[in-house]
Parts: C-alpha cells; structure tokens; sequence
C-alpha cells in the first residue's frame, strides 16, 4: 500500500449548530419530544451540515457490483449470472433501486467492480478488478492490490457525488454470494461464530443455510491467523463491492457528506469503515433493519437504530433509498413549524 | 336516532385484482418478499383500488378537534386553551400536519366539532356541538344528538374528500384531554382497566398518569352498567373528534376510500369504527406505532401492523402523514419495476 488514505481525518461535527437544532425543537408547536425519532434526526443532521436548519439536496445513489469466487461452493439460491444481469436491470432502470431513484429524484450510477463473463456494460462505471474475488474457504478474497483499488473505487464514487453537490450519499450493492462475504467479514470483525450472521439471503432453505454456515466456518478457521487489523480482514474475507462501500464511507466522512447505511452488507461495510478509521461513525446514518438475521447485531455493534423495519432483504440501497422521504421531511418539518411565540401558543408550564 | 347510516354495507375488497398483484409481484426482479411489507402493501392497494396496480391519487387529509370536559379533572399537562390556539396553527400553517401536508401536497381541512371559547375560526369547518363534551365523570360525554352529529361530520368530511378523488383519508385530531377520552373508550371497548391503556399523553409525569389513570377507572365504573353496544360506549366515554374519526372511517370504507390510520386516538376511533361496522376493518391502513404505551394493545385488538415505529406521540395526523410516501413508493416499484422475462433477468430455480 502507498497511501492509506482511509486512515486521514474526518469532519468534525458541528457541535454550536446541533445545540442550536436542539434548543429550536424544543421551541415548536407541539409537546417536546413528540416528533420522536424526526427530532433527532434534524438536529444530528444540523450537527452534520452545520446549519440549525438542515436541508436534504439531492441524494447521490452509487450501486456497486462484484461477483465472489466463494459461490463455486453453493452458497446462493440465485446463478452468479444474475449479478452482470442485474446491472444491465440497473441502467435500464427497471431494478428496485432505480425505481426509487427516479421517484427520489436521486442521482444513480452504476459501478461495477469485477463481475464474471462479457464486456464492459454502457452506462456502468467499470473497473475490471478480476472476474470476481478468489474463493476465501482456499485463500484471501482479494489481493492487496485489488483490495486497495476497490477502496479507492468508492472514493471516486464519493467525488463523483461531490461535483454535484449530492446532499446525501447511500451505497447500494448487488453480487450473488455477498451475504456470505459479508457474514464472514463481520463474523471476524466482532468475533462471532458463522451461526451469529449466517442468514438465508435471497433466499436459502434449511439445508443450504446450514452449508453456508459450515462454509463461513471454514473461512473464519483458514484465516484467522492473520489477526484482526480491519484492512487486511476485509482483503481476505471481504468483497470488492464491499470494500468500495467501506472506502466510499470513510471518504464521505472525511469530505462530510452524511451517508445513509442500507441493509446487511451495507453495514458490514459500515463496521469495515469503522474499524479502519472510527472517526467516520457519525456521519453514518441507517435507513432500515433487514430481514437478514445478522443485521441486528452488526447494527449494534455500531450502536445504531435504523430508521424503517420493514422486513426488507434486497440490498441495492432499497431500504436506504426509502428512508430518503423521512429525512426530508424531518427537516421540513423543523424548518417549517412555528414556534410556540410565533404561533400564540401556550407552551405547557414549566 | 333517524338513520344509523354506519350500519349500512361497506364495499368489498377486489380479490381478482389483489390476487393479480400477488402474481405479479412474484415475477419481479428481486428475491421473492425480499421487499417485505411494500409488496403486501402494494397488493393490500390493489384490492382495494380494483386494479393490478394501484396508484397513489391525492391524500386528503382532515384535522377534527374538540375539547372535553374531562379536563376539569385535571388529566393533561397542557391547558384546554391549546386546542383552539392549534386550530389557528393548523390553518396559518405552522402546526406539523400543515407542514407535512404542504410537502406531500395533500389537502388539509380542519374542523372544528365543539372547542371551549371564541368565535368560528376563518378556514376552519365549525360545527359547535357544544363548548366541549361534557364530564364523563359525572355522565355522558354526549347526547345521542350530539354523537350521530359527530358521526355526520365525519361522513361529510368524506364526502368533501370524494370531490376530489382523494386517493387516501387521513384522520388526524387535535383536543385537549383527548388521549383520557380514548384511554376511557378503548378500556370499555376492549374490557380492560384504566391501567391498561392509560399513558402520559402530552407529557404527564408518574402523579399526574396515576391521576389520570384513577379518572379513567372512575368513569368506567359510572357508566358500565349502560352495556357494550359501541354507538352507546362512544358518546359516554368517546369526544366529538374521536366519534368524528369513527363516522369518517365507516363513511370511507363505504365509499372504498382506503384509510391511513394515525396513532393511539385515531386507532381508537378506527376500533370503535370496526365494532360499530365491522365490513369497515379492510379499508383501514395503519401509518405508524405511537409512543402512547396503549397503543400497542388497541393495534393488537384489530391485527393491526403498522408501517413505521418512531416514537411519536404528537397526534395530529402526523403519523399517518409521515407514512405516505412509502405508500407511494410500494406503488412505485409494484408498477415500475421490471419482471424477470422483460429483464432477462434469471429467476432463482424453482
């Protein structure tokens, strides 16, 4: 590695500007703390924007892309042609995520980090770091090089979103086999068992979720002996759309552009970042609890409560994308209310 | 009683268009269900609307207020004053509901049932049935005129919305002491003591809940020998918002108008509106899960699931409000999204 930037500072928060956000909520029409979850969201996000009232400009979708050598071992109920099928679906804008980015009036892009077969897709970033990552149960995922050069592939995500002054940035995922990655990368990161983050996926039975398992088993056992230093687990167990994530997240951080977290994976990368540089947890917001069983306690390890529960399992920033409305209109409505003195309302006794 | 219009047939959900939904939700370009409660929510729509894919027309949304006399036993935090003072905000825009409904671009329409004070408020519908209920500590709430004129008020509520193919109702409320009157008609509804369903409202503290609690009791004990038949338990215990909201909520589902129900006093109304025509119960939505403790048991009474869990407790409509846009989104992506064969998409193996 030549430059680890993912270990240079991040934005502080903006501490006058969140206690201004407070003490303005406490000042609006209606009994405090009523607003319950909207409050504290407009008053983190004056903290993160600088400003006693927050505004959410246009949120910058990035969906990355990458296949995973680990799928040779039967782990996923889908083909792993269905990740390169999925990008087309992106661009032509009939995937979930562009769905919801076009009614969000989101900006989407395409990213595709190293996925198996054919050429470069129109329309998709393409950075042809492999045809997928190797097989972890035999030897680390990504090699140095490659593991960096995805990291670096979120940064230029994040600068992308900047040249347009995205106001929100959620990173979304596609790749048959990711929840394995990302069940094994968490697993090593908090020192878990396969059994504690080993879900169905899109979709796995009874059996197939107990392979998963013994599979994740394998790797945990095969690498543990390389410690615990979070970049060179996320090489080894990780993948490339997972630590793009985890580069783009850390760079948000650093650049202070809030992030709002999607489903499992998404968070693995979250904890992936946290680990690399802790300093980006606060700009780290989390739109949804997934189905996905290993969610709750990669959420609770990062101490942090997710907007919607919708028993949503499909990644590509879909829970993150339908969070987007509840921040907007969470600073609506702290910018929009009246106060108690402008509205001539008796505020109850102190 | 003339007419005991709540008692006539509601219309029926479409179960061809809602099985259609179904079938084609599965042929959507995701893991089956991986979009949890949007494609029940979508196909709940489709039922309901008659078509394989529903659209999100217009929300309307009514604000009803009233006072009660309940008061005078001391059972809020905030003065009987505020309900007016909130009409007034409501209308100037202030309030949180204005706020929302100008972001959602809903209409908004306030009325006013029968408030404490003052003259007719400019831009608000007044009804004037009274300077409030009465004590329902010391006898009924209402007369039977009183409440079969609340429940007329709600009906014309309704019908105002289907002037303008509103899409969706929504039944907010505002009152002084109307989380006590709701308390009090849900426990005689539901057999269950003041404990029960009793919460701090707009902010008691622990003397002020045991007080309120104690009221509750005392007005269950009054009026348990009058039975359980619901027109009869709400104009003893209910107020004039609450049996507006419940004629609303009958007059919707007889007009197939889907209803989003908001937090612990409307979902009340909704109950009571479910016992006094029980065909109604499938037009209701529900938007959110109050912070009200009581809310819970009243929700659990109706199999009622509601789509976001935020810690509010404002009232208002604010709830239900806040939830519109995933409505819209589950439209959205249930209408927009690309099937697996015009995606060339691979399914997952049967």
């Amino acid at each position: 590695m030549n430059e680890q930037w993912w270990l240079a500072a991040c934005q502080p928060v903006d501490h006058v500007a969140r206690q201004k956000a407070g003490q303005r909520q406490a000042r609006l029409t209606k009994p405090s703390g009523s607003l319950g979850r909207l409050e504290s969201l407009a008053v983190e996000l004056a903290g993160l924007q600088g400003r006693e009232c927050p505004h959410l400009e246009q949120p910058w979708i990035a969906v990355f892309a990458g296949d995973h050598g680990v799928v040779a071992e039967g782990v996923s109920a889908y083909p792993q042609a269905v990740t390169r099928q999925m990008l087309h679906n992106f661009v032509a804008g009939g995937a979930a995520i562009s769905v919801l980015a076009h009614q969000l009036q989101a900006r989407l892009e395409v990213i595709d980090l190293g996925t198996v077969g054919g050429e470069p897709l129109g329309g998709v970033h393409s950075y042809a770091l492999g045809p997928g990552t190797a097989n972890f149960t035999q030897g680390p995922a990504m090699s140095v090089a490659q593991c960096v050069a995805a990291l670096d592939a979120g940064r230029a995500s994040v600068e992308r979103a900047r040249q347009v002054c995205a106001g929100l940035y959620i990173g979304g995922e596609m790749g048959i086999g990711n929840t394995t990655a990302a069940a094994a990368l968490g697993c090593a990161l908090l020192d878990l068992p396969a059994l504690a983050l080993t879900g169905p996926g899109t979709g796995l039975d009874a059996a197939g979720l107990s392979h998963k398992q013994r599979v994740i088993d394998s790797a945990l056992l095969l690498h543990q002996h390389a410690g615990s230093e979070p970049f060179e687990v996320l090489r080894r167990l990780g993948g490339f759309e997972i630590a793009a994530l985890a580069g783009a997240f850390v760079a948000c951080a650093q650049h202070g552009l809030p992030v709002l977290v999607d489903g499992f994976i998404t968070t693995v990368a979250a904890l992936c970042a946290v680990r690399l540089n802790p300093a980006c947890r606060p700009w780290l917001l989390f739109g949804h609890r997934s189905a996905e069983p290993g969610h709750a306690l990669v959420l609770q390890a990062l101490k942090a409560e997710p907007l919607l529960d919708l028993g949503l399992r499909l990644g590509e920033g879909s829970g993150a994308a339908l969070a987007v409305p509840l921040l907007r209109l969470a600073c609506s409505l702290h910018g929009g209310m009246a106060t108690f003195e402008e509205a001539q309302v008796s505020d109850r006794p102190a």
